[in-house]
């Protein structure tokens, strides 16, 4: 048995390599053999790790959650509007990097709604995001930057929406969807929404 | 070399087959051995229409293409803003039917995301759906629906994002999304663009 320092470089290897396989070629492209390739193993070794396809995808998801959680997000001093706006920022392929974790995660719904579990578990991640975006929305009202006569659920499920579709659209047409276009038009939306 | 009529016939087969294998299980699920067996045929008869893995997804997303080109459309008699909503209500899935078919393309993304061909392909789609949607917002503009200094491309791009992130939130999680709420909240979006 390798001694705890060997297992966890050995799984930051595989996190990685799994993660370049899935920013390249998304989910799709992920195979024991193209994981293998990417760290320069033997498809042997991992086999030992991942039993199935499922194996595989499962710990995809987790990777991709562990980058998710940690990375860095906009600050937000001031609740209420401003602060969906910061977090709905953070979920936008407004530098590299996000639209490389957005490509994954926009790569792994053909998976999770062929899988009954893996749906389930993606239904609770943004059930999940949804509840953190709701309390913005309810402070916005409370502060009155929202109209009081607002369906705080409903609000925050159309904020949550477009913002995913917005990821969508960017990230098949970068031309018509640069930064500022996506921020202009969050902006918009915001200020369609205030009394 | 077989009649007319059978090709044809032997075409419609194997479409049927490939949609029902989207529907199952998706791009991820998308196999020779899948489609030869929805279709009681050998996997080597269908080696014969598709070469390789690419040449199934493509067929695939034609078969895509044909379906959503033939489905049947709410009448839109009035101009602007009904019109608008008319075309995205068709969009959503509100009915099992458009479920499925909203299944199929949000599982498209990950492959064509993955191949630059396909990508470009699906860009050119939803510039072309946007396109048909910006007639639309142009006419609520023109007829005062819509405030005279809207940007008409943004907004265009706003409900189309909207509308899709929608339908991704929606096969989630039916639960939390039935046909009514999702209307009640296009409406809610209409309505704030509203001046």
């Amino acid at each position: 048995m390798p001694a705890r320092g060997d297992h966890d470089a050995r799984r930051r290897d595989v996190s990685e390599a799994v993660w370049r396989v899935l920013a390249d070629r998304g989910f799709g492209g992920l195979t024991l053999r193209a994981v293998a390739a990417a760290m320069g193993a033997s498809t042997g070794l991992l086999t030992h790790y991942f039993p199935n396809k499922k194996a595989l995808v499962s710990y995809a998801l987790d990777v991709a959650d562990e980058r998710t959680a940690s990375r860095s997000l906009r600050g937000t001093e001031t609740p209420g509007l401003a602060a969906l706006r910061a977090a709905l920022l953070d979920v936008l392929p407004l530098t590299p990097e996000a639209a490389v974790m957005n490509r994954v995660w926009v790569g792994s719904w053909d998976g999770s709604l062929a899988d009954p579990e893996l749906r389930e578990r993606e239904m609770r991640r943004y059930r999940g995001w949804r509840a953190r975006l709701r309390v913005h929305v309810a402070a916005a009202v409370e502060r009155g930057e929202l109209p009081a006569s607002s369906d705080v659920d409903d609000v925050t499920a159309a904020a949550a929406a477009f913002a995913h579709g917005l990821v969508v659209h960017a990230l098949f047409d970068a031309e018509e969807y640069p930064p500022e276009r996506q921020t202009r038009m969050l902006d918009a939306w915001l200020d369609a929404l205030a009394p």
